[in-house]
């Protein structure tokens, strides 16, 4: 059971004529409504591709018997939920208009449970952005940790960033959030994937890179028609985290974790596109050769 | 049984610290949804006052099984709806800064079915904004029609419009749109309420006007705290069919539309303080003397 803690949310995506001034209106002529968090974008992958997957969220009084709440039933994901009823799952509007520009609201709502919660020690836990003390809870409690601060390094003090990298056994990071731990941490990338047993920062379409013991190895990313990149890194995670659960070594995780990301980007939407395994398995083939048994 | 024909929607209103600049983004510190649309504000005021109304409007694929659907169920709203499974139920998102500024984007979504859809012939209707030529047919083929072309005025040719006031039995204007009107149609206020056998002009807080055959009765508002007069104006037309179609005399009727309409100032949401029909006759008493059986 791999057990994945951080945001679930509601994404909703419009696209309007103009953006409205102050005091302005504007009408929407396309709504589109996405299940997002990176928590549980990583859950949705995990279970598309079969394996066990709790998510450890925060939700509030909307999700029960909603939409989304069904669509993880479905899934078969197993819900540890901090509940806020008087609260609403976290959402996000962004508005788009014709000329490319945007506007984004952000609503945190249950979120705020994250910082008020003890958090609940597990054996195979990764953790995405999330409450940066929950998260050392969470690094310091459990058997077994992965760790991907994400957009949410700002929040992070050095010392509790510091600490949780000290516990976790994988970490997981962009090349933004690379370079930035360096900096918070006054060291280099390096450096910091050395503390830890396995790192790999990803780069988008340029790749991956895995750190065993302070050693860089380079994973190409599989080319695709990109058509919206967001939710590749959750979906690379997804893939990784689902190999290594199956046995694999670290760079056939790798390899995995691209190849997911690789059907995310052809679609809009963070779990629009997620493959289950045998789809991954045809397409890690043609690029990496047979995927054989853990 | 009333029906009432026009908008369902959905209201977000949320509060930020800030509107965000083009390509920017701000926080939401709190974000309720209200149930709204005039025809089903409307529709729920006569429904809470008990008496027997169906709703004639169109939704989207979200609407089924949604909260406001359970909501209509709960207070036995009859649904005659056109179903638009790939649009939306129109919704409207706004966003109201500390220093009170807003913006507001709107989704129109399922209404579009108005347009396409042919309009159905009904025995006592009241038509809320919806499309011009739609409420055209439903005024050429109805018994007995009321009418309010509400803020979607602007979308009538005068032609339409003479030709609905030419069909209907009651028509319902608020001063700004009883300005229009006359604008639109090259003659007065008094000359449109001339036409129709019932003609209710209202303006807010400063009260209404009953024009039965060109003479006017003016009727005092009820004084109460002011919260937000959204949905007032729905609230009292819902009070006044409610009481037309108990057998209640028009003046009668104007002076339970007010009574009605005082409750809903007093709460944030066009259905949130909705009262019953013992409710509206306590206060209606101590105002306007004991109401009579009809």
């Amino acid at each position: 059971m791999i057990s994945v803690v951080g945001h679930t949310a509601i994404d909703h995506i419009s696209r309007v004529p103009d953006l409205p001034k102050k005091n302005g209106s504007t009408s929407i002529t396309d709504r589109k409504i996405y299940f997002g968090g990176g928590a549980a974008n990583i859950a949705a992958g995990i279970a598309t591709l079969g394996s066990a997957c709790t998510l450890v969220s925060a939700v509030g009084g909307d999700f029960s018997g909603s939409d989304y709440d069904r669509e993880m039933q479905r899934l078969g994901i197993v819900q540890q939920f901090f509940v806020m009823p008087e609260a609403n799952t976290p959402t996000a509007f962004m508005f788009t208009d014709q000329a490319g520009d945007q506007i984004t609201f952000f609503e945190w709502g249950a979120s705020e449970a994250f910082t008020r919660s003890e958090a609940p020690a597990l054996d195979f836990v990764h953790m995405a952005t999330a409450d940066p003390s929950f998260n050392r809870q969470v690094a310091e409690k459990s058997r077994f940790a992965s760790f991907d601060p994400g957009q949410d390094l700002h929040l992070y003090l050095p010392e509790d960033l510091a600490a949780i990298i000290g516990h976790i056994d994988i970490l997981f990071a962009n090349q933004h959030e690379a370079a930035m731990m360096a900096q918070m941490l006054d060291t280099t990338r390096e450096e910091i994937a050395a503390r830890v047993p396995l790192t790999i920062f990803t780069c988008g379409g340029e790749g991956s890179s895995l750190f065993i013991k302070g050693e860089e190895t380079k994973i190409p990313a599989v080319p695709v028609t990109l058509v919206d990149p967001t939710g590749a890194g959750d979906a690379y995670r997804a893939g990784f985290l689902s190999a290594f659960d199956r046995g694999y070594d670290p760079l056939t995780c790798c390899k995995v974790g691209t190849v997911t990301a690789s059907f995310i980007v052809e679609k809009t939407g963070c779990q629009t596109n997620l493959p289950d395994w045998e789809r991954m398995t045809v397409r890690y083939s043609e690029h990496f050769g047979a995927l054989k048994g853990a």
